[in-house]
């Protein structure tokens, strides 16, 4: 065996000696200083005029027999110009902390918002990491039924090529069954979301079952379930959990639960978590256990000063440090 | 107050006198006869090289300085072919259909696979529904934490403006309250899933809490929160469900939990559902219940025979008329 993707993870993570993920969640408005500056050269305005121009014209594609009155009032022009920055941002970032980092998780929210072009700068950064060296886990929390989430599969694993994605299971296991398949027919893997970082998630995740065991546990089961068939030589899975780090105290049950899954760990940082309370994922190897930060490293200059390449770097090589010193435990 | 989505909705629905909404769920590889056809005028075709060039050009754009090494091996001419097609065959369906419906509930998967010529053409789409008088509803399921919900948010309700659209509340209170929000000040609704149509349904939502009930009552419940706030003069609310018509049994106590939501009932037609079972869901008014169908509009030629636009036509106008008369009684 050995060709899946929990050991294709197994080893990058090795190669690299590192389980950080860098968090893209790219916000036009708090772009790094000077990001704007490089997407204004000339070159890039050219772009942008080149870009822009094409969505006018097909406007005016005919959509059916007679129809030619289709017109948009919306000017692209500066959409355009958020999706160049936000991409020049995004591989600015990668290129600073990349080397500390095993892969980059683009929010693909974030994206989205800036449509068309938003998805053009997403191919790219996704790209670009790659040409890094990096894996890439789109987080997208998608989840439906039967064809669409074949549709949304194809979208993450054909299209955008992406290593890992997030997927949303309450839809049950039906619904889930699809990411799985195309993921694994790619070399890929999929993460469930398990029990999310945010307060909010108590309010269903934290319900009790009749059965025995919240709500989150049953989900914990579909990753179990699906684990078997895709553990590789390193003993661990394609199918694998968003756990938290913001409550560690939920880690040990969901690693008794899931012993052989890889798990995404956010919250690190801006929302409380500490990597020293990680330890549990890291129990079928260091690959076991993914530890994503976003505005801790992206805004690394805000508490430090500096240059905020430098102080990304720096913040992320810390990071870094820290989680590859627990696996020696 | 009357302002508000619900009036919005309800207005609608008795001006167009239909509660039915045409589910767009393109794939490219069985679109209408003669779609493609459409996509190879000469005009098309030259709109999909000005289309495809610059996305080769904006590869070179140096994403940071001294980079210019970045280059694609993909051919994007196919996929822009396709996205031109699934938009004529979107748009020729909404022609044919249209009369019959009070909106159109685009599958975002549907449109993602394709990548950025997808999202141009889901942006024509919706315009195009918009001009024909119809509401859209953007079926993406999206559901995430904090400021990534808000960046959906924006993508649907700013960017696409869409009029309401499908999220999952698995991540909670704080997850969902971002789309609301947002929603609100376009004067827009938003749509949880509740219960969904597809058999996987029952293995998360189906579930008996310890504290009583089902976890799915505990979704309805989240609505039935949002309610009071949104309710207009109507008496409907911009907060309503996704609650399956494969499940009739679940629809009475569901208009019990969210006596004031706008349901959308998918699930008739080709996955086994009836326009005559689903009743309940219209207690509040006609525009209580909305009647997605997808496949049994689309694919109507291929049990009829005949013109794929005239099947189309008449089987929506059937379902407008067979659950008009429900509302009589």
């Amino acid at each position: 065996m050995g060709s899946g993707f929990g050991d294709t993870l197994a080893a990058r993570v090795a190669a690299r000696e590192s389980q950080i993920v860098l968090g893209l969640d790219p916000d036009p408005e708090a772009l790094w200083p000077g990001v704007h500056d490089a997407a204004d050269t000339p070159r890039a305005e050219h772009l942008q005029r080149q870009n822009a121009e094409p969505r006018q014209h097909a406007e005016q594609v005919p959509t059916t027999p007679g129809d030619r009155s289709t017109t948009r009032r919306t000017d692209h022009a500066p959409t355009w110009r958020a999706a160049v920055a936000t991409r020049v941002h995004c591989c600015a970032l990668i290129d600073a902390t990349g080397p500390a980092c095993v892969a980059v998780k683009p929010q693909l929210a974030c994206f989205e918002r800036l449509g068309a072009p938003g998805w053009e700068a997403l191919e790219a950064v996704i790209e670009h990491a790659h040409q890094r060296g990096l894996l890439v886990i789109a987080d997208g929390k998608r989840g439906d039924i039967a064809l669409s989430a074949r549709a949304y599969a194809q979208a993450l694993f054909e299209r955008l090529r992406v290593d890992l994605a997030t997927v949303n299971p309450l839809l049950g296991g039906d619904a889930i069954e699809p990411f799985v398949t195309v993921a694994r027919a790619a070399g890929a893997g999929v993460l469930l979301l398990v029990r999310t970082s945010n307060q909010g998630a108590a309010d269903v995740q934290d319900l009790e079952l009749a059965s025995g065991g919240p709500v989150w546990e049953r989900l914990a089961a579909f990753v179990a379930e699906q684990e078997a068939a895709g553990v590789g030589e390193w003993g661990l899975s394609d199918v694998g959990a968003v756990v938290g780090a913001t409550q560690p105290q939920h880690l040990q049950r969901a690693r008794e639960l899931m012993p052989r899954a890889v798990m995404l760990l956010p919250g690190v940082g801006a929302q409380g978590g500490r990597v020293e309370d990680l330890a549990p994922a890291f129990l079928p190897g260091r690959a076991g256990g993914l530890i994503t930060a976003s505005r801790s490293i992206v805004g690394a200059h805000l508490a430090t000063g500096g240059d905020p390449a430098e102080a990304a770097r720096a913040e992320a090589e810390r990071l870094r440090e820290t989680a590859w010193a627990l696996g020696d435990r």
